[in-house]
């Protein structure tokens, strides 16, 4: 009469390469993982297919995908994430989400779509889009003026020593009912890292997924990115990263917060410098007001870009999921 | 100490839809199958990809793909056929090209992409292009003009009453050293159905494929159209098939031709009237002058396309095989 020890079910929001850091670290661990990815993207491959196809935008749902792939063949996945370079028309596309693209055409059906992806790809784990409708996000900056889609505000036109002062979704996305279903059944959420205003925080302007967070009875973690964004959070510290997701999600809905504290040296960070990118620094005198568990880790990844660890974030978030 | 009864390998030459019939018939009788296929196309999808990325015609290699696919998820194969209705560059294109094209890109060589899509698609048999590198179909009218491309040949800009008087390749293409081993392992070629100078023709031309046929210990069919092809075949009947085959052939290098002798009903035959295709007659005392063994079968498919039918195809063929 042994008690069953059913498997925790994690739930990662966001998008871009953070989502895939998640996944990957911790698809080996025994968890029931879903990734709940935004739809606001408009930008590259994703955003020439969501206007010819009227599609939902497939790159995060790609990425998310390959993370969560656990098939034999390797082709297979390094296909998925191939980019053409030549070709009238096809230079530029990214080969998964051109099969995202004729798989929904051939079911008639993006979630269908992305699901027939993972049966090929042998996902384990699922992939949700945050929402059913494709949507535009908007941005209103500290000059007044307003921009209008993610790829203006991920990769800006303007000025981009301009704060972003406000975000909103144009229409109105509302939640996916299976998103509403994981996050309810999960034990575990995690938001970020990622793109502030571009990859994280449209997924928490889709109505209902405020409340849909507060109601579960999940343990909700922030992850804060390790380097800034120029154009998006110029000289954040870890506490303004937190202050502008309260500000849209509301105080007390998170539970802990997780901030790097492994600084790269200087010789990593000189690529950075380039590109106005700066070293999130952990301010813990600013992170004492908020009423989250604060949690400071070295989670640095050892060389190449500065991301997180695979390995490193693995270890604190099975510690953080098991206590 | 019983014996061991081993497989019979088939080859089978051409491309088109012709490749996929008989493949289709076949796949699942006890034989190790193999088709050559013509790397002369430069039409639609495939004329596009092959002038961009300078690879291999992907068109014939992909169809024969799908009929060895035996793959459990049907969707897979669905996808490898679904034709971009919609999209800057990408309408028209076949997903099944580009899979191919991305795999030529990802392991750098046609024939091992080749082998990787039949590994994902979970392919019985193998899938061989007839020559290495690319290759242009010429043709010489009986009004003295030349016309240069398969696709031109196929869907003519000149005036399709004029006969074809001679076609060749430029530049020369050699036959793939794993052609020259399929062949020499066959215990049967089966050479067509298909458009003559097209489909069947390009196989022939290609520098080899006459001394390795010769060689080779198999018997040699050749199936005969059903339909003729207005600007190709304009009112051939079977023995002007085989008359053309042999021009390039040579004289006794087939064993048997297989001709079909059931008609469709003129409703059938209707539509084909608009595109001034006929039905091919069986024209026994011309065809008698050939030393080969000839037989006639009721072959066609019941409704829709005149084409053969697999499960009569099949039932000949094995008779045949097993003879």
């Amino acid at each position: 009469m042994g008690k069953k020890l059913s498997k925790k079910n994690i739930v990662v929001i966001g998008g871009g390469t953070g989502v895939f850091v998640v996944l990957s670290s911790l698809r080996n661990y025994p968890y029931n993982l879903s990734a709940i990815v935004t739809m606001a993207d408009d930008g590259g491959s994703t955003g020439i297919l969501r206007e010819d196809f009227g599609i939902l935008p497939p790159g995060d749902v790609r990425r998310a995908l390959i993370a969560l792939s656990h098939s034999d063949n390797k082709i297979l996945s390094r296909l998925f994430n191939y980019r053409f370079k030549e070709g009238r028309g096809l230079s530029g596309h990214s080969f998964g989400n051109l099969f995202l693209t004729a798989l929904e055409r051939l079911t008639g059906d993006f979630n269908r779509g992305i699901v027939e992806a993972g049966k090929i790809l042998n996902i384990k784990g699922s992939v949700i889009p945050v929402a059913l409708k494709p949507t535009h996000l908007m941005a209103l900056l500290e000059n007044g003026k307003v921009i209008k889609g993610e790829t203006n505000i991920d990769i800006p036109k303007h000025n981009p020593e301009f704060k972003i002062k406000k975000i909103w979704l144009e229409p109105r996305a509302r939640l996916n009912p299976e998103a509403v279903k994981a996050i309810k059944n999960a034990d575990f959420v995690i938001i970020g890292p990622g793109d502030l205003y571009t990859s994280i925080l449209p997924n928490i302007l889709v109505a209902k997924m405020k409340e849909a967070l507060k109601k579960s009875r999940a343990k909700k973690l922030y992850i804060v990115n390790i380097m800034t964004k120029y154009g998006e959070t110029n000289h954040f510290q870890a506490s303004d990263f937190v202050t502008e997701i309260e500000k849209y999600l509301g105080r007390g809905v998170l539970n802990h917060v997780l901030v790097n504290i492994e600084r790269p040296d200087t010789k990593r960070l000189k690529k950075y410098r380039e590109e106005k990118a700066e070293f999130v620094e952990f301010d813990g005198e600013n992170l004492k007001k908020f009423p989250y568990k604060i949690i400071k880790a070295k989670i640095l990844r050892p060389r190449g870009l500065l991301r997180h660890d695979f390995c490193k974030l693995a270890r604190v978030l099975w510690n953080l999921v098991s206590s």
